[in-house]
């Protein structure tokens, strides 16, 4: 039997179909998108289908998300080409809302998550992560899944959403995935679109310097000179300009006290190349 | 068949229930309370049972909600008069976990809603809100109710509630149920015991200046007069010191810009006797 892809944009249709799920016992799994897909996506919709008999995937360029001087407008789009690389993918439902649908009149309420969120992205995006907490809450309140599938690119958004889903006992297994990478080592984000031949060859620096980090602790050098180092390293390129390289511990996001062998760490850049803001990070532990 | 009730005192213990409750296509109604029950949260599980298959109650004093100057370690508490009652009334899980359950670790997620939180309690009570909003979107999350039942005397709550339970698609029908009263008028109150007998006889008069109150609408009175009368009222009793008396719209507790025959209004009011803060309030419509 082939399944066909639906394509739902009401959150009363989406009900309908969840309660159906529902009743027939079927686990549900959500993969939450922006949409203009890649592989990283496709790799989420994978491990949903592994684990799940119904795979829904949102795609919604959520406003509440974006600062005022951010993306939101210019966020690459492409509803079409989505839509076959979802069913392609073993989508079942695609959850489409607009704006309108999502937000009638202006909401009232926010989600917000505190330590986790005060680093990294969330020093450098005031509010970006209370309109990911927020929205994210608001698909799981309307597609009711008993697992959530992230990528670990977006490590920091993975470790809000599992402090949220643990704080209210959403009743949610978090599923965190890899980062999937292109040939030459750039990681997936629909923001790669956005870079000049140029910008997209000196982004390379980002996987490559994480790399050179991995090395450098096995030869057991410090975290504050790895930091140093890879600083360094990112500021050789022209068009590089960091706004932060951080280690931090894992998975609490807190500062390294002491370190020791063992100690989960993060090493995560957020770095702009002209207008485009990436980032990457590898999720290791010290030797 | 005579059904017994079942005290749960753990989110894992009552996830098995609920689960089970789903599969047979139960609707789940949950009476969210603080405990130390009266006739008001007998009339919500009345409620339930009416329209519900699974009737769930929560006793929870939650530390979230209460300031740091509040009452929040003499809140009165009889958990074994509580269970007879909630068991005679008709509940079927009585959800009493203690705050170790509920709270394992500081929690570092928080639901807060704008606008309807600003006037009258919310700005007596900074924080409170929030704390009510997150208990009961984790209750939520645990109990994963089709129905929850409020009573009006919190008619701010019922508004903040319900303000998100819209926000975030919660599929949640949010019941208000009337206030209920004693024989001679004053408000049913777990904090009513708190009353010396002087200061219970004095309370009387917040109800009465609501059903005068309601007079003076009858009779044509401008709102602004009548809050000044029902200020002057209830400053005639010596032990009472006011906290607020609100004219307001109802439901979206704004401010009244035209007074036209019609509008939904709600007089509330704020009122400490001693220590003890007492709220009642008029829903009803200008003539």
């Amino acid at each position: 039997m082939i399944k066909t892809m639906e394509q739902i944009t009401t959150i009363a249709e989406m009900r309908i179909h969840i309660k159906e799920a529902k009743r027939q016992g079927q686990r549900i799994g959500i993969v939450p998108t922006m949409g203009f897909l890649h592989e990283g996506h496709i790799s989420l919709v994978k491990a949903a289908r592994e684990i799940c008999d119904l795979v829904v995937m949102s795609i919604f360029v959520n406003p509440l998300q974006f600062g005022p001087n951010e993306d939101f407008e210019r966020y690459p789009r492409n509803i079409e080409r989505d839509t076959e690389l979802a069913s392609e993918a073993g989508v079942d439902l695609l959850f489409t809302p607009d704006v309108s649908e999502m937000y009638p009149r202006p909401i009232l309420t926010t989600v917000s998550v505190a330590n986790v969120t005060a680093p990294l992205c969330g020093a450098s995006r005031p509010g970006h992560f209370d309109g990911v907490a927020t929205v994210v809450t608001k698909l799981f309140q309307i597609v009711q899944p008993d697992y959530a599938f992230f990528g670990q690119k977006d490590a920091q958004q993975v470790a809000v959403i599992t402090q949220m889903v643990a704080d209210l006992s959403m009743p949610i297994q978090i599923v965190p995935c890899p980062i999937i990478r292109e040939a030459d080592g750039l990681a997936m984000s629909s923001r790669n679109v956005y870079l000049s031949p140029e910008e997209r060859q000196q982004a390379l620096v980002l996987s490559a310097s994480l790399r050179q980090a991995n090395e450098w602790l096995d030869e057991g050098i410090t975290l504050g000179e790895i930091k140093e180092r890879v600083v360094q390293k990112i500021n050789e390129m022209p068009l590089a300009k960091i706004d932060y390289v951080e280690v931090l511990g894992f998975p609490d996001l807190e500062p390294i006290e002491k370190e020791a062998a063992g100690q989960g760490i993060i090493i995560a850049l957020a770095v702009y190349f002209g207008k485009t803001r990436l980032i990457d990070n590898l999720i290791t532990q010290i030797r």
